[in-house]
């Protein structure tokens, strides 16, 4: 112990000469040159397949980095009870062509995430709050894989296949989806069929639903044609 | 003739000279490292994420790289009236590791592809006989893009977005689908829903479908649960 | 059937229940976000490694994604009597980003692709007519897979080997290649030897051929230097 | 409303008369090919670059794509006052291959996670309890671009940056770290340093440090040489 | 001489066959259509997360692809005596999009390149002149991977792993390191943490480094806060 | 300076004390799961597409990752007066997976690097010593983009492009070649047509090269058919 306080002290020692030596010496920050790290999301600058065009880096702040949308219960007041806040790079620029982002789900006591599918992303879903049962559908055998998962579980949904989450408690489901994809995609099954413009006639030859049904839920969702 | 044999002999000549010089030098071939060019499947080895292992080299044939399955027609005494034979890397083995395949699609007067999904890969469709009707559903504002090919035409399906094609001519559909993919998945709607062990409540619940229509279709697509 | 008939009936009235707790209730399109599904080309803004900027989505159609110039033979009267019209990104506008490609080959007969190389992709060659005789050479000991196709055949080029293929029949050969990759590059042999600015010099050291036969070769191909 | 009732008749009737049609027609199931979506982890054969070889389809169940240890807190009584429970490729086999992973963090009040990076993914972290001190060090002009989040905010860590969190409020942080790798890697600073075998003297010259302060710290962490 | 006259003789009498044979037919050149090939960086223009925009390729010239930086020795007179010229994308346009770069790295006798990490790429470097000792720390049981390598030798630092090289020769080190992409990132733990604006309070509770030693380093090389 | 010490003093008391805490607390190291950082080469287990399968962590050493093959000169008793030395994964285990490889290349005075092509990899080719030319060929209107490098210079070859080295200099060149691949596979023209199995018929075909061309090349580089 005596012999470290020594060293300490011929430590500091070394430390002085070092620094009369350093008043004379070339600055060391120019040895290793600079290189930016990371392409935050320009929104005003063109677009391509890997992503936004990078901000100047001189621009970027902390905050980019950040999102303080998850915070807050997404709204339930719909069809089917469910409100989902995404937090993909089109809302978090620091997530630009990172390949990962995330998106809030609430689901109210009877509320449902509709079959869907992420067209270029696995889902991992983290249940912080309630009981849900979930599943997806694998197309080898039409398997579906169904469970009941509940608050601390995660859910792994391997990309571009068909799932859903229904709560199925007295409470409301809170959940936190992760995408492996920084723009992951979300096609509604519901909304693909009933919402927009796809003609009741080709809906019905390409899946076989009844044309009432159809007209039914476009009327449900809104779809025209 | 005659002029070409004066020719050869003169080549003859510069050509025996080279060859005084070469048995002096070292056999050429060794001076650079073989490396395999490909990863042809084997199906009998363990198979990861990036696909089959590979065949050893020395019994790789050109036929692992040819394929005669596309040049009959697809059965298409079914419910959709549709054949549909792929040639993906299970079935080539050359395509292993290489992110791309193909099937053939004959589709009977009257048939359709329904209503599908390939969960990693983007089509391109080729028509080579025949008329359709061609789309898939966009998630933005879920607009459908629709419009009718023929015999010589292409049409792009971008990856993991709903698609179909109906033929609404007098004769077979002849068509070829490309793929961004080794082994680009196929996940039909009806099969997903219909044909599988997806309980009737939960596909009511998660895609507001009548409970008569869901029992309907799994009547007719042998679904259970 | 009786039942199912009251079921139905019952559902009906369910329907008209819903319908009047929707008009009071939040339009169900608001609970998810929108997302782009494609990147289709800006052939007008900066392109980059990924491939060319994204066309603002309200400006897309369907016809971003259709191409008809494979529908017509390619013009074969040249050397190689072949014809080959690509279907690339820079053509297909709804190709960029996603990957794959396609071109129509014509061969006339005695016609030949000579050997070439595609820099970023593996060829998959379908046969839609003719017979053909067509091969790729592999580094691995200089081994030339060799083969026949007929129509009706795919024949599987991995990414980045020399190949070729030759019209053997009597009638014309039609074939559409598809690629793994929006842009696949096309190396001729012929052409980037004999017809650019290759120094003749340059050539005969790199390759040992003679110097005449390049000579010869260049005034063919209309090459300079 | 009467209109449609006798549709629905209509329609039951149609359904009957085409299940006598099908009764005598092909199953259906058989026109389309069946291909496995995933590649869920087989931890006794080999692995490789691109991860784990693929289970056998018929053995993967619900359970490999569900993970239940991310419910518990995880122990913090340690030096960091920290508790990491992984949700990788490692714990969940049905991450195999899909890019994407999680994990639980657990900051006891006053505890920290010490600088680390992940060698091969980008992190995102959402907090779901609790107020932290949190950043990262760009390289470019080694700005550290730190903030303080609270439950409900997520903050982004892009690839291969230095960063830390810190608890600063009174209760425990509870945080999920999401990762763009299905086995982000994790090299803590402190331990890389100190709790190995890296020989005190060539920590000293490639990091400055005192050797007394490195001997000090390897006494703490427990390492040698 | 005189014979190689003749034998062009001969070639061109063959040649002018072939031409009356070539002016009835096409310009061969017609037949295939030309693609680019490389994506040379305009660094006038957007970036993105793939890299920068791509030059018009009619003012792409070879300089684009040849960098002559490397060949003079790196300024070595600072703290480190290293010197270190980066050839990445940033420098030589030509490397944009293709996930290669390099640099030179200098190291003068008693010099080191301290403990640092690529972000974004794996290392080789080739060590052309001197001695050195040099290591990477693996975050798996913490273990060091050191070994002294020499001239002609390569060594593998694996992505994202804290790495080091010291000269321990008498002469001057001149090595090559090659990178695993266009624009690998460069984080030097020293300068991550004296260098910036680290505060100094966090960087102790994050590191367990005492606040002296943090103090000194941060006066050593420049760092604030 | 009298302060620092003081404080040096305290500092050794503070550390006492957290010892003895530490004592009594749970071992640091449990907290943070150790991952594998690397997929070194094992070269007795089935390959895949991404790579060789990987060793057991407990068995990798530093020596996987070094190697001393690059240190020799090549030997250019041959033809082409050129000695290639690989370093890939398949001669250094530890670059299995890791997207990048080098190679030594020796050209003695007069000797050339012939016309090849790397498959799936860019090259950046480093002068260590002499003076070349060397240039590498775009299909976009067959440019042949050349110039002269010497001892420092670098030169990008683009991936899948036609390129050659010549020693135009008194000297040795001793260059190093890096490729953006762990496997970037070599196809040597020459060899390719004139070494192999490639019928000679075919060649003239495919090539327009004259029969006796070909035959006497074949004739020296040991082609057969």
């Amino acid at each position: 112990m005596d012999h470290s306080l020594k060293f300490t002290r011929a430590g500091l020692i070394k430390m002085t000469i070092f620094f009369f030596f350093f008043i004379c010496s070339h600055i060391p920050s120019s040895s290793f040159a600079a290189v930016q790290d990371f392409c935050v999301a320009d929104y005003t600058a063109p677009s391509g397949p890997a992503g936004y065009s990078c901000k100047r880096p001189e621009t970027v702040t902390v905050n980019d980095f950040v999102y303080s949308g998850l915070g807050v219960s997404g709204n339930t007041s719909n069809l089917f009870r469910v409100g989902d806040i995404p937090a993909y790079a089109d809302q978090v620029p620091g997530l630009n062509g990172l390949g990962i982002s995330m998106a809030r789900v609430d689901i109210a006591p009877g509320g449902v995430v509709p079959l869907h599918i992420h067209r270029g992303a696995t889902e991992v879903f983290l249940v912080v709050q309630g009981t849900l049962v979930a599943g997806f559908i694998s197309s080898d055998r039409n398997t579906v894989y169904i469970t009941t998962i509940k608050s601390g579980d995660i859910m792994v949904f391997p990309q571009g296949l068909l799932h859903f989450q229904v709560n199925i408690g007295a409470t409301r489901v809170v959940g936190f989806a992760s995408y492996s994809s920084q723009s992951p995609g979300l096609q509604i099954l519901d909304y693909a069929l009933f919402q927009g413009n796809f003609p009741t006639r080709l809906i019905a030859r390409t899946t076989f639903l009844d044309i009432l049904e159809i007209r039914k839920l476009k009327f449900i969702f809104g779809g025209t044609n």
